[in-house]
């Protein structure tokens, strides 16, 4: 059976350019995927005739005429705007019309329109964002990003498990390593949620490798990073600023060195490098676990190997369907 | 009146001979300033000796014969070993002796010893870890680091005070602005601590430019960064991790252009100017605002010149009275 793939056109810095020409390399890439490119027709028909001569036949321009802004509330945005184009890319995955979404929109839009149309998997307390932070050979997994802002307990081990099944699945990794973060490695380090939170991991047969500090989240030696969705929200704000704040001096450093290529007398251009290991939009989005079918959120300022990365993910996570097994690992957890 | 500051020559991973090396840096740059060198006398008087000739006049060593380990607690510390090296730097402050004290010792030892020891200023409710981190043209002051992990709205309003006084006293910037870490800027955002917190603020005549995002904290468009201990400490950690993965990173992309003195060929070393910008323990240290007398935890990987800096701080925070400005600014805040 072909996979599906509704992608938002309209949302993010760079759309709906950069969104088509991700969408047209992922839909040459994978000819066994159908893509359904929703967005407004009027740009988004220009921009796809400029690019090809001729659209691929697994794409499709489902067109979506209104636009959510930052003042329509979600559900408002539902009701009134069920033509605009996340609330058709969500509700094209409701209808089973689609396996998955990816949208580079806003991250708050996003996640209550995808929550309130897809709804939760069974057993599942509440979604969590999955988001890829750089390690030297990789990723890890930080969960959960900004969707839930005050976690109980029962919250972070379910995201703990829903991670493992998604990192399993998408970096081939079995039983992979889950560590809660936390101020310290001590059992009596943290505040009430982590101590609490440690002991449930430590009833699960989880490959729970206990707590873990800032630092371990990119040091690789640990492939899932749980924490409340407040925290993990600033920790992947703060890692982007960090690298932009070390972008800025290596500019400054190498002035002179580096030509506008970037390559001139080094043989390489170090910013690039940076940037290109830090972006976290280059790993492909994150999705939003514990939904049924599936919603991928690209960064806003996603461009279009950021967008084809997503498409990948969201049919990885169809393929190898990553919700039925988060269902059973779910069920299986102590409670 | 000569101020005098007690330094704990046993705490830190280059212990004590990089502690010793700052505090003979130290003596000799402010002769007006008496160091109080306080650790085991057969360790510290070996190094001292093979480091001077005469010992400056402005340093006494402060014999120190036991070791505080992992296993003490706190309490344990101050009533068993009162002759432990950070148990007896607080005592020099609490007798007054001192009017500060440094370590690069255990963090959380520190903190627990000096607010035992040394008792809370007038009105503080909590004392909060005020830690520098780096901006493109100076630092931010974060506070919470960690010494408090579960704050209530009232804890963060003072740390914001506390901070600003700081900041004003030693960085030279009048009404620092102060941003309330969040994950939006938007009022709505955040959990109920922040949204709490924020309205407090702003009925504050502090300098509040309102919630903040993870990156504003290296951007430097704020210069107070209120967080919980929590939050903060898992930040901070964060923040060296991923200077950390960026310099791996840089040292392997730039292998072969730099030599062994980094020096070679590009004419400067890309991974010493990040290492240098992103190592906090270079910006002196991190007061623990809220406690009489004063209490400067440096990193424990500090070595000569970082331990100078932080008896710098001390120094500062003692001459330019930041207590008696805090207990006034504390004392007009809205309850």
């Amino acid at each position: 059976m072909t996979i599906h793939i509704s992608v938002d056109a309209m949302g993010g810095d760079h759309a709906p350019a950069e969104i088509v020409a991700g969408v047209l390399q992922a839909a040459q890439k994978w000819p066994d995927t159908g893509i359904l490119l929703v967005g407004n027709q009027d740009a988004v028909g220009p921009i796809l005739k400029s690019l090809v001569t001729e659209v691929p036949e697994n794409l499709a321009v489902i067109h979506a005429p209104s636009v959510i802004t930052m003042e329509d509330t979600p559900v408002d945005a539902i009701r009134k705007k069920p033509d605009s184009s996340i609330v058709l890319s969500a509700e094209l995955v409701r209808r089973g019309e689609a396996a998955a979404m990816v949208s580079a929109g806003n991250t708050g839009a996003c996640v209550a329109i995808a929550s309130l149309l897809l709804g939760l998997l069974d057993g599942v307390k509440r979604p969590g964002i999955a988001v890829p932070m750089p390690t030297p050979d990789g990723c890890a997994i930080l969960i959960d990003a900004g969707a839930n802002m005050s976690c109980k307990p029962a919250h972070l081990l379910q995201y703990g498990a829903m991670a493992s099944v998604y990192y399993e699945n998408i970096f081939g990794v079995k039983r992979p390593k889950v560590g809660l973060l936390n101020v310290g490695v001590e059992d009596a380090k943290g505040n009430e949620l982590v101590k609490q939170t440690r002991s449930l991991f430590q009833k699960s047969t989880l490959n729970f490798i206990g707590n873990i500090e800032g630092q371990d989240i990119y040091r690789g030696n640990c492939n899932v990073v749980v924490c409340e969705g407040f925290v993990g929200n600033v920790i992947l704000k703060a890692t982007e600023g960090v690298a932009e704040t070390v972008e800025i001096l290596l500019t400054k450093s190498l002035r002179g060195l580096v030509d506008s290529q970037g390559r001139s007398q080094l043989g390489c251009d170090p910013v690039a490098i940076v940037k290109e290991k830090m972006d976290y939009a280059e790993y492909g989005g994150a999705p939003l676990l514990g939904l049924k079918g599936a919603c991928i959120i690209c960064h806003g300022r996603s461009r279009g190997k950021a967008i084809c990365n997503a498409i990948r993910v969201a049919r990885d996570i169809a393929r190898h369907q990553v919700n039925d097994q988060i269902v059973n690992q779910v069920r299986d957890l102590p409670q």
